[in-house]
């Protein structure tokens, strides 16, 4: 029986970037890291641009207060300069707007008072590059404008809309194919009979993979029959990057999933975590370096045993330098009185107090019951042992 | 000019959330609020249930060490016990089984031996209830197991499914139309020519939107010209609950947009905004209700334009109780030496300390820089003023 950290490290020695390819900059693209360097193909802003609406002027002229310039053209945004500012000259101008050859500064109309081809320039102390972004201020032709290895965010967009891209080499989202197992499964559209309970791994793994930056696959429910797990996990691993298998992963002689990822040749790593929920938890490769997770069929178990390994996993393939999860230390928003024997996950949810967020552990009752995990958006990580502690003891958080 | 917080006021005053539809649990809807609580339509489990594979017995017969009883039958998950448990009878029972009658209680197979019909107990001190879970523990018929107003995460899709539930009554994803306005706009995939940038706007505005939980459309540029102006704002209003117009809000002679969205209906109620980067901050109400906001031209401006007053309507529209941002007190990374002449928001990234989390403000050159603004992951909070602060002080901190 691993424990969690050895386990972790293990998962993440057989991780490693999926092939790159390229991906339209549409918002199905947001999440994915980029695989290669985004260089400027033009200066930005292309031109030396104004900030303000008003006028373009040499600041030399506008040094004493109240100068009187000569107005000799007008460009809006969109539009190009063509007469030089000279010596006592100004061109009304836009925001957006190129300045003119000539200007070094812009007055904004507020500060200026324009009557029959003139204009009264109230700023007091012009000085030149006043209210003017200067050409290839943001970026110049050839600048890294974002490296290999970054998450494309809303922001990004804008980036690379700016250096004229439609398109990017990326990392794809893993593919990540769904199976539960266990006879006594229904799926959600069907009223339990006697001995069944229905399908909520399935569901529930699907949606942890697309939040984990996945594409999920789901392929159905396995019944405890070897020909049958055989055949969805064999195309399960045929379609994807990464397998999620729910049950099925324990010791019992219903126990199936070893014996057939075994037949299907995937390499068994672990089977058991120190870690609660959840400790039959499976890690295996296939022999196209697939990754699969078997995870316990109790659903809080199954959400853990996702967080704490697929997840990771999944970054990682995706691109992202960084396996996660991220966690903080927080004071106790209530006293914990718990002991386990191993260490344990459990739900808790993130409280704004006065003074910063504190964790406020939830009631839950164990590996089954996901209804107690679900308001969850942290989970508090509780060492082996007596886990008790006062109201705002600092404890160790992982946010979902 | 409002102050940001009478800003926001005014803006949700305005927000109500969208009609309810049916939504069809796919991962789609994640994300999505639940308009109606769901109630649990059969007890879950709805039956007694082992965790664990060995042998459900009567914890009366294993009040001493090494009880010897006989085996009845063998029940997998996914089966029914066709035989009570009697006095000195144990039925052979897997993870998930339903417990027979009369029996209380399931011993682990690793504390058990099996003979010839028979099986020894060495599990000291088997107490009722051990390893098993209650009919109903996790929810009874009837019982809310998901409230109104819950949005729908991952654990979620789990207990919907054990509900029973393959669709729900909640809150659409608001349609969010996006415009962007000004002649110097050329799409990314255009070489701009002279006096033309490139419309970054766009696709960091519909990135923004997915981000938070809206649905974006793009409309595309509209010419500073009166007719396209008000042609492209009318179809967005059209087909949009929010209407985001990016440019063209100021005082200018070219800003159109106010007038264009007086002659469409829309009532505005505020112009400007005491903030940095973005002061000029359209904010109106069209004649369907729907939601329009000018944000400024600079992309960082309309970066924080929309995470300000933008998300935080997209939320309510969408159903959230809280419209956000979060925020939370981080100390500095690093000092900060600046002033500014309005309250501030300036990129930040969150770094994990030895001691938890700290705050690194990034460099930025303001309004124009979206590239500076990119690898931001919060924005750090600063009043008007001097905001100069040693490494270590506490920052009010949105996080992105």
């Amino acid at each position: 029986m691993l424990e969690i950290a050895d386990a972790r490290a293990e998962v993440l020695r057989h991780c490693k970037p999926l092939r790159t390819e390229h991906a339209a900059l549409t918002t199905a693209a947001l999440g994915q890291v980029l695989a290669a360097d985004i260089l400027a193909d033009i200066d930005s802003p292309p031109f030396a641009k104004s900030l303000r609406d008003g006028y373009a002027v040499r600041a030399a002229d506008c040094a004493g207060n109240c100068a009187v310039l000569q107005v000799i053209e007008e460009v809006a945004a969109g539009a190009v300069p063509t007469k030089p500012v000279g010596a006592g000259q100004a061109t009304r101008i836009f925001t957006g707007a190129p300045l003119p050859d000539g200007a070094d500064a812009v007055v904004m109309q507020e500060h200026a008072t324009a009557d029959a081809g003139a204009v009264r320039v109230i700023d007091s102390g012009v000085k030149p590059g006043q209210w003017v972004y200067a050409r290839g201020h943001e970026m110049r032709t050839g600048d890294v404008v974002l490296s290999a290895g970054t998450p494309i965010n809303a922001a990004a967009f804008g980036v690379l809309a700016s250096a004229g891209k439609t398109a990017v080499v990326a990392y794809p989202f893993p593919r990540v194919g769904v199976v539960v197992t266990g006879n006594e499964l229904v799926e959600a559209n069907t009223r339990p009979k006697a001995g069944q309970i229905r399908n909520s791994n399935g569901p529930m793994l699907c949606a942890q993979t697309v939040r984990g930056g996945g594409l999920p696959r789901y392929l159905g429910i396995a019944r405890d029959d070897f020909a049958i797990t055989k055949s969805l996990l064999g195309e399960a691993l045929d379609v994807s990057d990464v397998v999620l298998v729910a049950g099925g992963v324990s010791v019992g002689d219903h126990d199936l999933v070893p014996e057939v990822l075994k037949a299907l040749g995937v390499t068994v790593h672990f089977r058991t975590v120190r870690v609660k929920p959840g400790k039959p938890l499976l890690f295996g490769t296939g022999p196209k370096g697939q990754l699969v997770f078997g995870l316990p069929g109790n659903p809080a178990s199954a959400f853990v045993g996702f967080e704490l390994f697929a997840r990771p996993a999944i970054r990682i393939l995706g691109g992202h330098a960084e396996p996660g999860p991220r966690t903080i230390s927080l004071p106790l928003a209530a006293p914990l009185a718990e002991a386990n024997d191993r260490p344990t996950y459990r739900p808790a949810q993130l409280v704004q107090g006065a003074t910063g967020w504190t964790v406020q552990p939830l009631d839950w009752t164990g590996a089954p019951d996901l209804v107690g995990m679900q308001p969850a958006d942290a989970l508090l990580v509780l060492p082996a042992g007596d886990a008790r502690a006062d109201t705002g003891t600092l404890a160790e958080v992982v946010l979902l």
